[in-house]
Order: C-alpha cells, then structure tokens, then sequence
C-alpha cells in the first residue's frame, strides 16, 4: 500500500470549461501548486465498499488523476519533464472526497485541512492503469457521474500546473518515495453526494474507456 | 516505520506556564484538538543526521511527547481512557520542526499546512521509549535545548486535551493503525533555530532523565 498521499489542490488552467472549479470553491487562482495530504487510511480499493459519509458532513467528490510513484524522487527540477514521467509507475483514477463544509470552516480560521480531506474511506482509487496506456497524460478525459447523470467530464489537458511542474514542486517538499500516490486536481463541476448516492468515473484515451480506470462507488 | 504521522496543534492550557505558546503564534484556544499530517518522509532517526532548513524558512522547533501506537483504533469513546492507554505500544520525543513563515502565510490564505510542516527532516524523534519508562504521560517533564540554552520546559500536565482525547478525536477521523505516530503538542517557548545552532532535547520523569529520549539534532 501507498506509503503517502499528496493532493494538489484547485489545479485547473483558465479557460471557460474548467476554471469554474477555482470559482465554486472562491479559490484564488494560485502562481504555484498548493497540496496536502491524504492518510492511507482514506484510501478505498475498487469494490471494497462505500464511501462514509461523517454526520453532519457536506460531502463533496472531486474525480481526479492519480499517479503511482516508481521511485524516489528528491528535488526534482521542473524543467526535467522526462525525469518526473520516469519516476510514475503508473496511473490511477481517485475521488478526492471532501468534507467541504468542514474544510471551508478550516480556511476561515486558518486551520489544516487533515480532517476535512482525511476521513475514512475519503479516497476510492481504480485499479492500477499501465504507464503505456496513457501515452499522455496530459490529454486524457476523466468524467463523474452521480446515479447516471454526468458531474465531471473534462481533460486533463485542462490543468494548470502540468505534471512535471507538480511531481518537482512536491519533490523540493518531501522526498517522494516508491508507491506514493500523487493526486493531480480535479476538473469543474464539484458537488455534494448524499446517502444512497452512487458515483461512478471513469477516464477516456482517444474516445475509448479505459477498463482499469472504471470505479463504481455506493 | 510509521505509517503516518498525527500532530496535534497548540494544545496547552490556560495556565501562565503553558498558555505563551497559544499566544505566542496567535491562535484562539481551540474547542477541540485540532490536527495535521506530518509525511513519514520529514522523520529523522537518532543520530541520522542535522534537519534541513529550506531557503527561506524562518524555522521553528515544537518538542512534543509522542505516541507510538500499538494497534488499530477506530472511533474510539473519548471517556474510553482505558482503551487509549491500551492502544500505545511506547512513547517517543519528537520535535515538530515548522517553517513558521510559510505556516502564517497558510494560516491568512486559509490554505493547508502540509508544506509548512512536511519539508524532509522536519521531525526529528527519539528512540521509542518503554510503556512502562513514563507510568503517568500527563506527568512528564519534556525539555529543549538550543546551544544549551534553555527554551521550552513544562510539564506534559499542562496538555489541554489530554491522550485518551486526543486519540479518540483523532481515530474518529482517520482510523488510526499499528505503528502511527501521534505528536500531543508542545509546550511555550517555541522559536527560531538558525544554521550552526544544535538543539538537544530529553524527558524527566520523577526528576530522572529517561535515556531513550535524548535527543541532540545538529
Ligand atoms: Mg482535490
Ligand atoms: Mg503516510
Ligand atoms: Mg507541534
């Protein structure tokens, strides 16, 4: 299992079809690639069961890439973007749930985001996807769906801090060691899940699914 | 090693003795125990080297009690003082190494603390220290040097929340596993440490040094 989790916040460029992420949550648009962690305790492996939902908690999904480190990556220069592809083992597709209404409270009072990001069962991961099925991945499409209607449907070509920018930003922070998992942000339209809600996402390379990618999330 | 890392923040009470460090970085006294993650990649071994201050980081030292715990807890009742005694397998000194600067700048954006508190080598820890060593770990003396010269030096008395509270918040969130790391909070007295300066640090209890505690972090 994933000896880390870091997640990269409100990560989308400004364009129409996706800066309304940075809108929904009154970001403002960052100069560099804010992220946090995710225990290993919130990771959810495909089938293993719902997402929990904490009483009195505004639960919000955020469908995202994910990237499964192959090495350790320490200081990373940000222009090296064939040593930050190097270092992914694979691919992932996550939900970075959220206890929105939990976090909002956190940046009001200036508090860590640990709890609102961290609770049980807060990261349902696909299966691994083999490096060669997304040649790039910076242009794959990755989609939500609550009970069949269609949330979050966006490519990743739409990110702001591209992946060797966030891989080396990370890396200057903490070491990146084997089996980390990096989420890379989450494309527009962010919105609640209630009880008896059932997601589902899924992630396109040239108009076809790709298998292992495919979550369903009760 | 750790799976993951939870520390507390400013947990200390009211008390003259203790209350400067609430002061001491403007925070409200909290209603409840807040908490961040510390990545495992921030904990340096005893003896495994000097901690790292990024460029430009105004860097501050936390010494901190520390739990090691024994095996899984999960919503655990915070009246359950038992079980969280129970749930501790041995104890540990840590110091909570915190880029202060970019913490307050977190802190007025409303964005995480994970870089702030995650940089590598940003938790120095001791040798575990036996159950038994510290019969009573709300009576505790917990000190820290730098160059020899006193700075933080209170009693684990004046913890705020006390451990079956901070573990039963705590696993109320995230499920906390065999081998996580708990940080309980540090005492007044925080402050800079530049390149050149040596912190050591150690634990009384009963007016006896405990030897598995000391610390000396070039
Ligand atoms: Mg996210
Ligand atoms: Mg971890
Ligand atoms: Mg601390």
């Amino acid at each position: 299992m994933a000896s880390s989790v870091a997640a990269v916040k409100a990560n989308c460029k400004k364009q129409t079809k996706c800066s309304d992420h940075v809108k929904e949550l009154n970001n403002v648009r960052p100069k560099q690639p804010f992220f946090f962690l995710k225990p290993t305790s919130s990771i959810v492996l495909p089938g293993q069961g719902p997402v929990v939902r904490p009483k009195g908690v505004n639960l919000h999904y955020e469908v995202e890439l994910g990237l499964v480190m192959g090495k350790e990556v320490k200081d990373l220069d940000p222009t090296d973007e064939q040593g930050a592809m190097d270092a992914i083992d694979s691919y992932f597709l996550g939900i970075d749930m959220s206890a929105r209404n939990i976090q909002e409270e956190a940046k009001k009072k200036g508090l860590p985001w640990s709890i609102s990001k961290g609770f049980d069962t807060f990261l349902p991961i696909s299966h691994p996807i083999p490096k060669s099925t997304i040649p790039d991945p910076h242009n794959a499409l990755i989609w939500l769906k609550v009970n069949n209607q269609v949330r979050q449907h966006d490519s990743t070509e739409l990110m702001l801090f591209r992946i060797p920018r966030l891989v080396s930003d990370i890396s200057k922070v903490m070491t990146l060691e084997k089996g980390d998992l990096i989420l890379t942000g989450t494309p527009k339209g962010v919105g609640p899940v209630g009880t008896g809600d059932v997601m589902t996402a899924g992630l396109e390379v040239s108009g076809k699914e790709v298998k292992e990618a495919s979550l369903e999330v009760p």
